[in-house]
C-alpha cells in the first residue's frame, strides 16, 4: 500500500458539501465512487483536510488515500480526471510519507471570499460570487475593522453556535482585500478556521463596509466571545477552499 | 400600446435555446410568462433579433414587444428583473419606434468564441469556454485564414445543411482573435450569419491553429459552397451572442 496526496478544485454549486450524507451527492462520494472502480469493487475512503458546506467552491482542497495500484502519480490524475465528472477536478496526484494525513497534518488554510459588485447584473457569476446589487463598500473601512482580527484570539464571535470545538483559539496570519475589476476578494490565512468562522468574517466586515457596522466594534465584538455581536453569515456561494498548508 | 425594445444576457447552460418549443425550457418562454403575469394574464408576445441554439450564451441578445403598461423603461427593467429566473438578465430596456422590429430591423450582429487552453482544467469554466486539453492553436496561422473570410461571400460552405434559407451570400466586416490569460476569444461581426455559421467557422479555423488544415485552403473551402469541405461545427457552450445592430 502507498499513500497519496491529491490536490483537488470542485465546483460547489452541485454538490451538498464535501462530506459523504446519505442520498446526497456530495465530492467525497463522487471520488470514492471512482477509487473504488479504479480498485475493482474494494472499497476506497478518502481523507480531507476539512469539510467544505454545500455551494461552497474549492480551488486547492487537498485530500489523502491508500491504494495498493501501482500507477505513476501522473497517469493517476489523469485516469481519475477521466472518470470523475466535470465539476471536480484532480489539479495534482503525489506521493505521500505513510504519516501524512491530510486533516492532522495541515498547519493552516487560505480560503478567499467574492462579492460581485457590478451595478448591471450578469447571468454568468450567479454561483461564483455574492451579488451585492451593484453596492461598492468602503475598503478602508474593512481593512481597519480586519486588522483586529488578525492575530491570535479566541474566535467564538465568528463561529456558529452548532459546533462541539471547545476550545475556539485561533491565529489569522493575513486578511487581505483586493479588486478585480468590479469583484471584491477577500483573502483569509490561519493555522485554522472554526466552523463559518470565514463566511462570518466576511458577512461581519461586509456590515463595516457599507456602514451598518463600525471598523473599531471590531474589538468589541472579539472580546465579547458573542456569536449575537457579529455580522451575518455571508452567503455559502462566495466562498472558496483555496490552498492548505502542510 | 407602445413598443419596448429590451436587451438581454442569457447563459445558455439550463437553456433548450431561445425559441419556444414545447415541453422545453426556454428563453422566450421564460419572458413571455413574466410579461404575461404583468399583463394580468394577456398574452404577451416577443420578437427576438434571432434564435440561439440550445446551450448558447447572450450577453447581447434584442428582444422587442407591445406593452400596454405605463411603467417608466428603468423600473420596467427591474420588474422584469425580480421575477426572471437569475440566468436571464434584462441589461436595458428602452422605449422603440413602432416601426422597429427586433428582427427585420437588424443591421448586423457580433458573436464571441471562446476557447479555454488551460493546461489544467478547471471546474469553473466548463459551461462557458470549450476546453481543448491544453492545446495552443497557431495564432498566426488563424489569422491569416481569417483573412479569406473577412468580406461579402457566398457562405454556404459554412452552413448547417438543413436550412431552408436560399440566398447564401453574407458579409463578414470582422474577425478578430485575442488571448485573455490562457482563454482565445475569436469575435465576429457581420451583416447576417447563416444556420451554425459561427461555430462552423469557430471550427474550421480551429483546425487550421492546430494543423488539421491549412491556411491557404480557406480560399478553397469558400469557392466550394460545399459545407463538407469546412471543419467540424464547434460546441455550442464556447459561442456568445454579444452584440445586435440597428
Amino acid at each position: 500500500m502507498r499513500r497519496l496526496k491529491a490536490t483537488i478544485s470542485y465546483d460547489g454549486t452541485l454538490f451538498a458539501g464535501y462530506q459523504v450524507q446519505p442520498g446526497e451527492r456530495t465530492v467525497q462520494l463522487e471520488i470514492e465512487n471512482v477509487l473504488t472502480k479504479m480498485h475493482k469493487g474494494n472499497q476506497v475512503k478518502i481523507t480531507a483536510s476539512g469539510r467544505t458546506d454545500a455551494k461552497v467552491h474549492a480551488t486547492g482542497q487537498v485530500i489523502h488515500f491508500d491504494t495498493s495500484l501501482e500507477i505513476p502519480v501522473e497517469r493517476y490524475k489523469k485516469a481519475l480526471n477521466v472518470q470523475l465528472p466535470r465539476d471536480i477536478r484532480v489539479l495534482e496526484v503525489e506521493e505521500a510519507d505513510s504519516e501524512f494525513h491530510a486533516r492532522y497534518s495541515v498547519s493552516g488554510k487560505r480560503y478567499r471570499y467574492i462579492w460581485n459588485c457590478e451595478e448591471q447584473q450578469s447571468p454568468f457569476r450567479r454561483h461564483y460570487t455574492v451579488e451585492t446589487n451593484g453596492i461598492k463598500p468602503d475598503l478602508e473601512k474593512m481593512q481597519t475593522a480586519a486588522q483586529f482580527i488578525i492575530g491570535t484570539h479566541d474566535f467564538s464571535c465568528f463561529c456558529a453556535a452548532n459546533t462541539s470545538v471547545v476550545d475556539k483559539v485561533r491565529t489569522v496570519n493575513a486578511l487581505n482585500f483586493s479588486w478585480h475589476d468590479e469583484e471584491l476578494h477577500m483573502t483569509i490565512e490561519g493555522n485554522g478556521f472554526l466552523y463559518n468562522m470565514v463566511r462570518i468574517i466576511a458577512g461581519t466586515l461586509w456590515e463595516v463596509g457599507i456602514g451598518k457596522k463600525d471598523s473599531n466594534e471590531l474589538q468589541l465584538i472579539i472580546a465579547s466571545m458573542d456569536r449575537g455581536k457579529a455580522g451575518k453569515t455571508a452567503p455559502a456561494h462566495g466562498l472558496y477552499l483555496e490552498k492548505v498548508f502542510y
